[in-house]
């Protein structure tokens, strides 16, 4: 195997390193009514520190007016100032889509936030992963997606068969029925067999704010038959490839996206297609795919 | 479902919290060649500090005699030490097998140390725990060992079908392939297809010190005609249990030995058997099995 642009051999590890640890110090930590839910760089602060009605910057953090009571009251007075946050060009990547700001994930929502905000203010969110798989006897075969080149992130990177984020409102089962169903015309009784199998927790600096995220991992055994489709244009085309072939791409290459690397390693831990024996990297790898 | 004994319902989470973690600052640390290998209660190094040519004890740490340059010559002086203490009562257990003691698992040993003194010196160890299951279309069933009477450890509790320590000299396989063969008569050819599948992490108050354990993970899928049968007294039965009475067992008893409760919910949530949408704790369980 050769390496990526002859600099140093890469590994495993590197794709647990590229999610790593920030510096929790260069953060205001972002309070809704007593509880830190988030964190906010300085910078951004100042800019929220024009809407004194709604976001207070105070020297060591950002609250939210307390004088916002309910889920509904905040939701919208903070949705006011994204807005216009996103017209001055401050907050690119609309989505449309919104996501529970809670004390902690699964908590009670105390209100809800669009999408693109959510790294702004390093606030906690979950999404779902898919590895869709063959089996031949004893080889796998994986289904990989290559990112469609006008996605906003990562665009022509390698993804699994079907991933996404958790909006408000969905249950991680029903999160991963729309996204297959969206992202690869797998129907609602195929993504039923998708298996949950555990979860992976990053935090890292990314998407101009910190990234924390909780990914539920489901593997999906597909019958030999099927192939995937893309009906939103967020895949530019599929690949079934050997299982050997992926191992490569992650451990040698930066072509995976870099949360959909994790989700990879994490199935070829699973699979005993990494061994204790042989990677030395091993009990590094087990626990960098899950920090807290 | 009962609970245990009409007390509070018991959990997974429960089971995640009994090897939970330790109050560091009642623990002094115990250096070798300048490096920080374990954490020694303080009543257990007052007992040491009269062995002053091998243990040194000073106010916040406890340190090998730096004379002792060597792997051959500490192991020897620490080993005269340790026979002393268990003649006179305050080492029990001995087991006559050596653990490497390192500044990290995997790391070239600084010395070899008896097996029951690790907790007493809160040493890193490593074990392997293989889940046997049978599968007879979507239903698993699982094999469970209870362990025998006289077991110095957990007697008549639960148990995976082949569990236990990895001592020094061995690679995890080997120790897979020796404990397979000793406690369930499972022979190599099988043994070798147990498939390693991750590792569980712990530090827990146990065993008279502080028990820091890696379990390397594996899932042995045994042909249906298969029937486990102990060589070694470790194990006086074993049963083939739906995996519904294993889940059970583990959620509202306390009835499996401490760290086989986790390799259980390990297993239950890699095989999908625990769901994020339907178990409340879910997170807090995936991210108790690994801590640091």
């Amino acid at each position: 195997m050769g390496t990526a642009s002859g600099a140093e051999p890469m590994s495993f590890l590197d794709k647990i390193a590229a999610c790593a640890a920030f510096d929790v110090a260069a953060y205001l930590p972002f309070v809704v009514d007593g509880r830190p839910v988030g964190l906010v760089r300085p910078e951004f602060a100042a800019h929220l520190a024009s809407f004194g009605r709604v976001f207070q910057v105070a020297p060591d953090h950002v609250y939210l007016d307390p004088e916002l009571a309910g889920v509904e009251e905040r939701t919208r007075a903070v949705d006011e100032v994204l807005h216009q946050l996103a017209e001055s060009g401050m907050l690119p990547g609309w989505r449309g889509e919104v996501y529970p700001v809670a004390g902690q994930l699964e908590a009670p929502p105390l209100f809800f936030m669009e999408r693109a905000a959510i790294p702004r203010f390093g606030i906690w969110a979950s999404g779902v992963h898919v590895n869709g798989f063959v089996r031949d006897g004893d080889e796998i075969a994986m289904w990989v997606g290559r990112r469609s080149p006008d996605k906003q992130t990562a665009p022509n990177k390698l993804d699994q068969i079907v991933a996404g984020g958790r909006s408000a409102g969905y249950s991680v089962r029903e999160t991963v029925i729309k996204e297959s169903e969206e992202e690869a015309s797998i129907g609602p009784t195929l993504a039923l067999q998708a298996r949950p199998t555990g979860a992976i927790t990053y935090q890292t600096e990314r998407d101009g704010g910190l990234r924390r995220d909780v990914l539920y991992v489901f593997d999906l055994e597909l019958p030999t038959d099927f192939e995937p489709r893309n009906t939103d244009g967020e895949i530019a085309h599929f690949e079934l490839w050997p299982i050997a072939r992926v191992t490569e791409t992650v451990r040698d290459t930066d072509e995976f996206k870099f949360n959909c690397s994790l989700v990879v390693i994490d199935f070829l831990i699973r699979h005993g297609l990494i061994s204790p024996d042989e990677e030395p990297d091993y009990l590094a790898l087990v626990q960098g795919l899950r920090v807290c």
